[in-house]
């Protein structure tokens, strides 16, 4: 890579006299792939000085230049005298989770110094106060690897979407899922799926962040604020799991040409805003069925710009890796955030659309009238009855779409029919995307 | 849209004082599109001030505030005394082509008036010119509508991938040409689609800048200077016009799974440039298979961060419009491009690919024996030969796939094989997409 030179007329943090001084805060797959690109690419203006990491000996390599301070000390870097040798521009904070992370950047911002960070969770919660902060000490806050890993999502929102209204956001923004669920598109059940992504390094020991939708929640909140212009509280974005999704239902969603993916959505409906994250049948001719293995998507739909689709590696060391080296480049070259501004906002989940209800019964007679009368009492209307031969008749699963209808009459139907002795389950019931 | 507020620590050009100032110079389909979305959304830090267009009293609307001046004097704003009634802060290039476009961007520049345009043309050609010109007014040139419109494919780069080192770009690049092959694709011909694109506006009475290639290849230029940080003379890159595609490359292409669209693409191979846009076969599983219609989309493939995929909607009024207003909303928030530092580079057209080639023949003994002898000369490996029936003998098409071969090697062979006296007219050859 050719060095980069900072020739713009705007006001660079360090004014063009010296590199930013960085310190990576965690050493583990994303932090070795940013040290190496700086590294190896050693773009001009950014000067990586220090490596901080709890006992940070097991982590030292050897293609770290010399000139590196390494640490477990997170106070050395954080508390140093400014024109000490310890004193550095940029916090790069890859540790992750809400804490110690958030004290970290809290001190950093405090002391004027810039934080870039890939910590979804840290931003989706406290981003807002953190960039206050920021703003107050005249430093910088950058989180572009926070969703999407290296899909420049969150660039292309504020730097080239800001001039639309963005009605709608869909996405795949958790490659654990889209992983294990394109793999049991093919045949394959849950628990060997996540046995291998857990082997390949994709899924944790406890999957429960990713599974159940915990994981793109939080980015989905970053991107409802920077897209829709909504603060949102996270764990009012509903999540449903993925867990209760079988091979059947892939085998019948084939029959209705579509596939299952984890699906972050949000859109403003009637002057009310929902979201969710939730299994959803979504149409093979969907760009969302087209993602594969821990590929991450994002559409978003612009009242003036229509539809914009980004895809590509959401995750993994080099992907995130790319998005903030490029947040550090910015900072040296002095660009920064367009900052748009954003509306204190209740989430709902009202919302019409198209459902598939799959129930697994002891099969006997008036079991569809029941669910029909149910459906009919709350004015939902029956589009098809799905039943695949070779099912014993005392566990037999069958499937009902419904024409679009309001989540909470949907609901009400469902607990009514929840109270039928055949059921021996509750039904599993996914959205269906329109489009 | 809720107001925005220029809360940056950066330097905005208003410094929070007052809104920018902006003259539109051009008042087509964008021009309009842009004024409708500065008048209906009102984002704080930008007021439209002057509409500028020749013979202006046919351009104007009722819609349109009445504090707006409108011109047909570009004198009367690009030389208005700074403070006088008709000063601006940017200048708004919608006109297109290279004069009289360049010439009010040299002055506007010159001026320390900064400018927003959509001129892919002249950014491809004079772009660095008038980069050099901004950053010595100290004002700014941005041009995120130039390639792809609405999709933010310039700000993605910029300030999503700068971190990487980006080795390839593939592109569907003119809508024109994706809206008349994508329509081919289902049995049109190319007459009857190219009337029909003429009709909806997609196309020009004189379609060549879309169907040659040239307008592509200027975005494509652009593009190799952001991503490839390559400056390259945009008459050096290869095209071929998609005018030499007829239904049966479409029926062969399918039978290969694959179809035709005009992909741009430009790529480092064994440290040279090889850039071209033209006709290529596009395997259906593809992204780039997927665009229909007058959609664009860029793949980009990184060193570090792997394939990123942009779509949208490439052109038309709003979507380039909304790229236009967000990189005002740039300038109002003092955001700046982060500036790549490019190399002047020759283009080259040697790639190693596979290819289809289709022959129409007067068939006769001894057709595939000439063709295959010319091809191993060259030791070029021949893939398969496809022929479908109910063509008459005289005038019969047929098709040769060759496996990955030097583009020079390739070229010799067909010129040896056009001298054999059964060819009916030049083959057309058409590049393979390999994934």
């Amino acid at each position: 890579m050719p060095p980069i030179s900072a020739s713009s007329p705007s006001s660079p943090i360090n004014a063009g006299s010296r590199p930013l001084r960085i310190a990576l805060f965690g050493f583990g797959t994303v932090g070795r792939s940013v040290a190496r690109i700086l590294i190896e690419s050693a773009p001009a203006g950014l000067e990586l000085t220090h490596i901080f990491n709890r006992n940070v000996a097991r982590k030292r390599v050897d293609w770290v230049p010399s000139s590196v301070i390494w640490s477990d000390d997170p106070e050395m870097i954080l508390s140093a005298a400014k024109d000490s040798a310890n004193a550095v521009d940029v916090v790069v904070e890859l540790a992750g989770g809400l804490e110690p992370a958030g004290s970290w950047a809290r001190k950093a911002l405090s002391a004027g110094k810039s934080v870039v960070t890939a910590n979804k969770k840290l931003i989706a919660y406290d981003g807002l106060e953190l960039e206050a902060l920021a703003a107050k000490h005249n430093c910088h806050l950058l989180y572009g690897a926070a969703v999407a890993g290296g899909i420049p999502v969150i660039p292309g929102l504020e730097h080239g979407l800001a001039g639309d209204r963005v009605e709608r956001i869909e996405g795949i923004l958790n490659g654990t899922c889209n992983f294990i669920l394109s793999k049991m598109e093919t045949g394959a059940d849950y628990a060997t799926v996540l046995a291998e992504a857990q082997g390949l390094g994709y899924a944790e020991a406890d999957p429960t962040e990713d599974v159940a939708g915990y994981d793109a929640r939080a980015k989905l909140a970053i991107l409802m604020r920077l897209a829709l212009r909504a603060q949102v509280n996270p764990e009012e974005i509903q999540t449903s799991p993925i867990t209760t999704v079988t091979a059947i239902d892939f085998s019948y969603a084939k029959d209705l040409n579509c596939t299952i993916r984890q699906i972050a959505r949000a859109e403003r409906v009637n002057g009310h805003l929902a979201a969710t994250v939730r299994p959803m049948l979504v149409p093979q001719s969907s760009p969302l069925a087209w993602s594969r293995g821990t590929e991450n998507m994002v559409i978003t739909t612009g009242h003036y710009g229509g539809d914009v689709v980004f895809s590509g590696h959401g995750a993994g060391g080099n992907p995130t890796a790319v998005a903030v080296v490029s947040d550090l480049l910015g900072l040296a070259h002095g660009s920064c955030r367009i900052s748009i501004p954003s509306t204190p906002t209740k989430v709902g989940t009202e919302l019409e659309v198209p459902h598939y209800i799959r129930f697994l019964v002891n099969d006997r007679p008036g079991i569809v009238a029941g669910i029909a009368g149910a459906l009919a009492h709350e004015k939902i209307n029956l589009n098809a009855i799905l039943q695949k031969p070779g099912y014993p008749l005392d566990e037999l699963p069958f499937v009902v779409t419904v024409e679009p209808c309001r989540t909470s009459a949907l609901k009400r139907a469902l607990v009514e029919i929840g109270r039928m002795p055949a059921l021996l389950e509750k039904p599993l019931d996914l959205q269906i995307l329109e489009k």
